[in-house]
């Protein structure tokens, strides 16, 4: 340990970069993981940068599959994917603090700084507990998963051994987040399965809602209601970010349904039909990446706005990725209480802090800007249709994986720009512009302040 | 008088809504006025959503069309239309108040600070003396831009009247940055005449890098460099956007020369025509809209990058639409200096404001959102291909008005989205949001702050 502290303290290495380090570390182990000819199923070859996509995606549980997972991955190839998306989707740092604490190590200062920003918990304390607890809460909703999936699939498959390793696999993949299958093309073969959907769409949320949620959720219930009173018990971050998560899900919801409304995906379905492809498809853009139906039917109108909603992405501290629901309520209330003449964001009985409001608007800039770069780039040097890529785009940085079916015929220049996506839409664009930074900056002089015109 | 301020006093009309107000009067004014078969060539016939459509592309001087203006519009009717984009380019409220002072009125403390937000003039002091500078500016340009086209065009038209008709609408056009031609075909007919691509570049130029811009130059020019030492004597907004415009310009120049390498436009193009045509449509994106070729011909790469560089648009207080180029710059310059750590956003020796940082980013992600949204409703209702909709969009926001060619042939809700577009643009984000906002808000109480979770 001593030679690793003094690596750390020789090469000056931030906090964000070790993180950063873990999960490159983490997808490399993927990558050779993922190679062995063991897991794969026979006369299945796979060249580097189709490994190193696969790793990426399910490291960052994005789930852009540029090889059949199916096809190419036997029944122990798709166990160690399942362990990988386990590995990407509660966070390496978590995984990682769990090994130390079950064999028995004290945690430095240092190491819980780690799990802070992997996680983005704003105190220091409880961390340990805190990890053990997601960790408890995730298993728990894989098993129960696994369970009920497992032994509803007995009707759809020959051998239970087959029904085990679809209802453990699609638990996972679920739960995390992943939107990788072993169905050969996602939840398709359950579109009129609404049961199926249901227990699904119940595993993305609790996956994706972020895990303080889940936690206040679950110390709200052991406490009992005689405590506390609910109202007052939940914090800010919790009450913002899970009205965002609903209200989104139900924005996507009305839309696809008014949009594809004279759509001809649309036209030869029933009334429930499009509730449920619409529910499903809207719950999906907030992380899961899993559908029951081949998106690129849908019209324009309507893969923009599930651009639009990728781009936003998952709760923070969730399996999920993009600019994060509360970044995006945070720009939201400030250009309200702006245009209302307000001259501070009051939510909640709260006031959201100024530091935070211009750190929302940084994050959201940057990934837009990101995001228009590479559409430029990917629209350069690929030959698909506008709307193929801006889709491809969006769902890698969401780490979504949402596809309308290009990913596969991407070059490697190309399938080298997702891979960069989904690894910033997984560390967050904070971490990736702390990665940017040379070396930590103070200014402690100041210029005179000056006014400039705004636009 | 007094019964004027009685109806601004009952219906208590802000500052903002006064200026959206004249700007309605001048849209109908120019309606009725184009509206006279007497400026129409014979059998013209204009339906209303045109006449207005026309209008409103006058007024906030985008140049997008709907009809042809050379075979709508008589000579006559040129020079009205140049006279309502004289209107639009120096901003109503000038004109207004220079009315006001050669009727020998005297300006109170309201009419200034209706003028001080439609400029964006940070000070009240000087501003007649500075409305009147501003027109005197544009006025000798424009004369001297009509003398040399004039001239310079004896040699391309059969008459020395249509020289001179083409010379004076063409100086106009350029100098407000309104876009609009009697050519037929924009500046395509000069394609090959670099003398008069960049008389016209000049004029963009001069109309688009704002009033301040010029003015302070002016003042440096006739206070001599004995006084004050030129680096001192221009203020930070005066160097931050000069700085943005010409950067932009050289980003736009040299990605479309990279871009278009192996486009088919290109293909049989020597190297000055490519840099030509790179530099001049690469200055029009600022906000011109004149154009020496079909952009339609560009490749999506290209296009994307002009989509982006349109919606930044041009300096504030100037003839332009879009976010403006300081806005743009000080999103450029609090995410760099964030990721260098840093706790204050310094560049020439000043520091900007937290409240001007907010409002760039207000403008930027309310921008980005209501593009968004015209895409999707366009999208829609229309059924054009999606990079000729999201390249009309950026167009109509940034009031630029180049166009992939689709503008007559929107159905009339089309023509309404792109109206209201090129209003907003022209009005800017700010005094829109401002429009919204139903009453003043004081908020004198406070709610404790609380940290969330940013993405
Ligand atoms: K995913
Ligand atoms: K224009």
């Amino acid at each position: 340990m001593k030679i690793f502290s003094k690596i750390f303290k020789i090469t000056q290495l931030s906090t964000i970069r070790l993180i950063v380090l873990f999960y490159v570390v983490a997808v490399l182990f993927s990558t050779i993981l993922l190679s062995f000819p063991f897991f794969h199923n026979e006369g299945v070859e796979l060249t580097f940068i189709d490994l190193l996509f696969t790793a990426v995606s399910a490291v960052s549980v994005t789930g852009l599959t540029v090889v059949s997972t199916a096809e190419t991955f036997n029944a122990a190839g798709s166990i160690a994917l399942a362990v990988v998306l386990q590995f990407g989707g509660i966070g390496i740092m978590t995984l990682g603090t769990l090994i130390w604490v079950l064999l028995g190590k004290k945690i430095g200062l240092k190491g819980r700084a780690l799990i802070q920003i992997d996680q983005n918990r704003a105190t220091l304390g409880g961390l340990v507990n805190l990890l053990l607890k997601v960790f408890k809460i995730v298993l728990i909703v894989e098993l129960v998963g696994t369970i009920i999936l497992s032994t509803y699939f007995l009707q759809y498959f020959d051998t239970w051994y087959e029904a085990i390793l679809q209802g453990f696999f699609g638990a996972v993949s679920a739960t995390t987040n992943a939107g990788f299958d072993i169905t050969g093309s996602s939840l398709q073969p359950f579109s009129n399965d609404y049961f199926v959907q249901f227990v699904n769409m119940l595993l993305l949320i609790l996956g994706a809602i972020g895990f303080p949620v889940l936690i206040e959720v679950q110390d709200l219930i052991s406490k009992g209601r005689r405590e506390i009173h609910p109202k007052n018990s939940f914090s800010l971050f919790t009450k913002l970010t899970t009205l965002t998560f609903f209200i989104l899900i139900l924005v996507g919801f009305v839309l696809i349904l008014l949009l594809e409304h004279n759509g001809t995906f649309f036209a030869d379905k029933s009334w429930h039909e499009r509730i449920f492809y619409s529910l499903f498809q809207s719950v999906t853009t907030r992380n899961g990446g899993l559908s029951t139906m081949d998106v690129s039917e849908f019209t324009n109108p309507t893969l923009i706005m599930m651009c639009a909603l990728m781009f936003i992405g998952a709760s923070p501290s969730s399996v999920g990725g993009g600019i994060r629901t509360t970044t995006f309520a945070i720009m939201l209330l400030t250009i309200y209480n702006f245009s209302k003449g307000r001259q501070s964001i009051k939510v909640f009985g709260r006031e959201i802090e100024t530091e935070d409001i211009i750190r929302s608007f940084i994050v959201i800039t940057t990934a837009g800007m990101l995001c228009i770069l590479a559409i430029i780039v990917l629209t350069q040097i690929e030959n698909f249709p506008l709307m193929a890529i801006m889709f491809e785009v969006s769902s890698a940085f969401g780490t979504t994986g949402l596809s309308m079916g290009i990913t596969p015929e991407l070059s490697t220049p190309g399938k080298c720009v997702i891979i960069f996506l989904m690894f910033v839409g997984r560390i967050g664009i904070f971490s990736f512009l702390f990665l940017l930074r040379g070396y930590t900056y103070k200014d402690n002089y100041h210029y005179p302040k000056e006014k400039v015109i705004i636009g």
